[in-house]
């Protein structure tokens, strides 16, 4: 593979000499490594060395020219469901008339919905519709993504989505994890005094096969009262545990109802959403590996309460920004527009904002030694920006998209 | 000049047999006349025809063909600041650090600050900023703009924005009008007991000259408790009827003055921001021409409330929707994104905000009868979708961009 030398970077962002190996914490995410006037240079689609202008190696197979830019790692989006059937604007369209989300689901809408459309979606077509959002969300600087079941909600269906994740993997050179989420919301037929029966089919008739045939990695549970309960989590992460899925957790969205303390006891990699956040919930979170990952386009589209970014900062936690990419609640997977929310309506600095959306995202896909920073023998997943006055001109610009050109394993 | 013919247009959208010569009422925001399985005619840059496929033309010098794909008139931008000297991000980052708006202004910000940033940047370079901002909003579907002065607040820099905007329209095929706004902000200078000698000033040594070289064909005042009071305003909109300028005036952003009454009084064409309404304010409005404008971007960027957009709706009046583009509370000139803003945060439905942001924006700029709507004869600026599952798609998907080709004057 040819190398490609990338020149005149006004700023390279993120750019780290010893590679950090645990997260981010709250404190230090305003203290982003940069480097002005660089070179960055790339190798059989791995970075090999960056480093001043003064330093720039002679000659490349491909040079790019990058005056007046800023380069970043690509954006790590550690939370997003981009497998799906259609989109669903006209539910949404219900809800800007004034119908309640309870009232929408009484209309077959929500989730259940999706899963209707899903079970009726032949793969191959799941599989293009779900590529053309993967497209997109790379023309907006995406580099690794993790991507949910949980439309499915039958073994069947739920196989199937995660078979379409697995031939994304194959067809593209993007970073992909794939999370089992059979607990996304409990089917109608076992609505009525057998919720018991669902989770059993999790547990023995889904589990089984996506881990014998290496669907997933993770384990997903929508931990809500509109969903399922702390003891159902706990005993849906103890079955995944048996077959070495690790969990990533839905929590805290309408509701504290300590479900951090049970995702941090079962060893989470990261507990999701956090719109709403007690004392209690810090206090679990401090010191643990778990990291808080919030996904301000939900709140937003929603008209919902955004996540307390700062009191979580405030207690040096370590914190990642995802898009949530999903038909019902944030239909966006545009990773720049999520941080310029988490500025404009979190109150993040643009410096935490963008470590929280790449080296804290990395982390929260477990990942942290291959992506989200610029630094020897990661891949080299980056993008260049138009040319800008300053690195925070980059969120306060929500409206444009600034991200010019982007690379996936060099290319 | 050779005729385009689009064709298989999926749903062509505002498209009116009898064009409105009045702006639309709120109870009719949602009646969006649209035709299914549409073409569309161009000649001459103006339209000259639209109809089912079935009664489509043979051929034209050149065909676009549309399937799958939404036609729309071009946005209407009927409130902005697009020439300005430079961003103001380094502010921004100011605010959310906790500073503010006082404590900023105290440290040279806000508008005093772009003030003096565009005293000293060349006519040259100011042109060249706002050139390259124009040809952005433009490539997100605008097709005509009002862009007002007020950055320069001394005779010399109000003129140098002024032949900015008029070297504008000199250059590019796009509808522009301008208004004069020198009652942006109180110069530093005047505020210790010498109010009225600025105003003296806009009214003697600013408007003979604007009028003069026909530089503004509208006048606005900022008529806010931080800015003019409306006795200040009612003397500046006199002195500028007496030079024909017809006003647009910024009003109830963070105050309820009785501004409202009294640019209706002064026949203004439109009263912009609105975030904060009264009773007596929708009395005001009510069964006059004036366009209530609202202006999201703003509240959005600013973490105020939004506008009472059902409000206004539901009292039946007409609603106009823009960008604000400005460095200070709306680094964004993206039409599209102000549209989803408008139905997610003010609930207004996709139908209205469409209809507001292109028809009666259009009317807002007084030219109803040239822009905002597909009609027979008007002037060919629209702009062709991505494929698209429907209309509500549109600003649905608030991070994707989905206007894939933009025309003006057909071209």
């Amino acid at each position: 593979m040819p190398s490609l030398l990338v020149s005149n970077i006004k700023q390279l962002v993120l750019a780290e000499e010893t590679p950090r190996t645990t997260p981010v914490p709250g404190a230090e995410l305003a203290k982003l490594p940069t480097l002005n006037n660089a070179f960055l240079l790339v190798e059989n689609g791995r970075i090999k060395n960056f480093g001043p202008m003064a330093h720039c190696p002679e000659r490349a197979d491909k040079t790019v020219d990058a005056t007046g830019r800023y380069v970043l790692p690509s954006w790590c989006d550690s939370h997003t469901h981009l497998v799906f059937a259609n989109s669903r604007e006209d539910e949404w369209v219900h809800r800007l008339k004034g119908l309640s989300y309870e009232e929408i689901a009484t209309r077959g809408g929500g989730i259940l919905n999706s899963a209707k459309k899903l079970r009726e979606m032949p793969e191959a077509e799941l599989y293009e519709q779900a590529q053309r959002r993967l497209e997109e969300v790379r023309s907006c600087g995406t580099g690794a993504i993790e991507i949910k079941s949980g439309y499915g909600l039958t073994a069947e269906s739920e196989l199937k989505m995660l078979r379409v994740i697995r031939r994304l993997k194959e067809t593209n050179k993007m970073g992909i994890k794939a999370t089992f989420l059979g607990a996304h919301s409990l089917p109608e037929e076992y609505r009525k005094g057998n919720r018991q029966g669902y989770i059993n089919l999790i547990i023995n008739g889904m589990l089984p096969q996506i881990a014998g045939e290496g669907l997933a990695g993770y384990i997903d549970v929508f931990c809500e009262k509109i969903a399922f309960s702390v003891a159902e989590m706990e005993q849906i992460l103890e079955a995944g545990a048996r077959f070495g899925l690790k969990p990533k957790i839905h929590v805290n969205q309408f509701y504290c109802m300590g479900g951090i303390a049970a995702a941090v006891k079962h060893g989470a990699v990261s507990v999701d959403h956090l719109e709403v956040v007690d004392d209690g919930d810090i206090a679990a979170l401090s010191g643990s590996p778990t990291i808080a990952t919030l996904l301000p386009s939900a709140p937003f589209f929603l008209n919902d309460p955004m996540p307390p970014a700062r009191k979580l900062i405030g207690a040096n936690l370590p914190v990642a920004l995802a898009s949530d990419f999903n038909p019902g609640t944030s239909p966006s997977g545009c990773m720049p527009f999520v941080v310029s929310l988490a500025c404009i309506q979190m109150k993040m600095l643009p410096e935490e904002a963008i470590q929280a959306a790449t080296l804290n995202g990395a982390f929260a896909l477990e990942w942290g030694g291959e992506y989200g920073s610029i630094a020897r023998g990661k891949v080299a997943n980056f993008f260049i920006t138009r040319p800008m006055p300053s690195l925070a001109y980059l969120p306060y610009s929500f409206g444009s998209n600034l991200v010019e050109r982007v690379f996936v394993q060099g290319e």
